[in-house]
């Protein structure tokens, strides 16, 4: 590749991000060497310090830099509505739509009989601790509407029975922008049994 | 975005990287997250390794980690064909399909009357004082196959004439892989202009 041993090494590491290649990590690193002191110092010490305080929230497993996170600790979002979602990235997802003013709780990934992935390896145990210790009125399921995504729903949906909370998921239809002819038959389908009045 | 400031500021700076855009950012950053210990300490630290090692030849204009990059100091590589490349990138290119056995010459990009780009800015000098003083026999001009990339390489052979050097281009035609039918007209009126006996 090119001569030197070091930034072969950092194009390696680099090629590993998911999104990236061996060729778009040549091209991001060829750009940062070209403008090294404006962009190599300062992303490695953005990278240290990310890594250094970093970690996951104890209360809802969201990524921040103190172990109750900043939303858990707002106390402006106590409403007493937590929406479960899979991935802090689902989370940060919803947080850009800066609709909804509750409290999270991150899965951790779906539950799959094929990969072994049971409750308890999801923190939904802790989902059920904390709809009992917070008084929780409302759980919003927003997962993703893949089929191991609505599985977990439903396991949740069924453990919270028993609890005096109101279980709902985000409504499923055609996406804003959207165009009937690019979508697929499911989605249709489900928009239109959920048709409502104008 | 999400709710800690150092995490927003590493996803904005990795998110200005060529070929990554914010949503690739999150994504790359967050699996980083995840594999903090493994992944962001040591990419932070070849980053800096680089940031302080990197720096051009002063003979080719090739990254390195010394004022004379590996290949002009390599005295195998002293075969008196120097090949003149657009950009580093276009370097390594050769050098991965590891034919070519020479010297390069980096032009650090192409003549443009709309950029003003002229001789001055682009190492030309430097390459014509090269090829006078190594004793060069061969130059081969290894340009990109654009309009920029032909005028410079037009340029750099009218200037080349006067001295007793060849001057060579790469082959134009059909690269191997390619089918006919996804070719661009241009690329096959080359091929078929160029074509030679079986």
């Amino acid at each position: 590749m090119s001569n030197t041993k070091d930034i072969d090494a950092l194009i390696e590491m680099m090629a590993k991000l998911p999104g990236l290649g061996p060729r778009s990590a040549r091209r991001a690193v060829l750009h940062m060497i070209k403008k090294r002191a404006l962009l190599m110092s300062p992303l490695s010490e953005a990278l240290q310090t990310v890594a250094t305080t970093a970690r996951e929230c104890v209360n809802c497993g969201n990524i921040g830099t103190s172990d109750i996170c900043d939303i858990c600790q707002n106390p402006k979002r106590a409403t007493g509505e937590i929406c479960v979602v899979e991935d802090v990235a689902d989370l940060w997802a919803m947080e850009r739509s800066q609709v909804f003013k509750g409290r999270y709780h991150v899965l951790g990934g779906t539950l799959s009989a094929l990969d072994a992935v049971g409750p308890e390896e999801l923190r939904i145990p802790k989902l059920l601790d904390r709809v009992e210790a917070d008084g929780i009125s409302e759980v919003i399921l927003a997962l993703n509407a893949t089929i191991d995504g609505q599985t977990t729903a439903h396991y949740i949906a069924g453990e919270l029975e028993k609890r005096s909370v109101t279980v709902t998921s985000l409504a499923q239809g055609v996406p804003i922008g959207g165009e009937l002819d690019y979508l697929d038959d499911g989605t249709i389908s489900a928009a239109l049994k959920a048709r409502k009045a104008i």
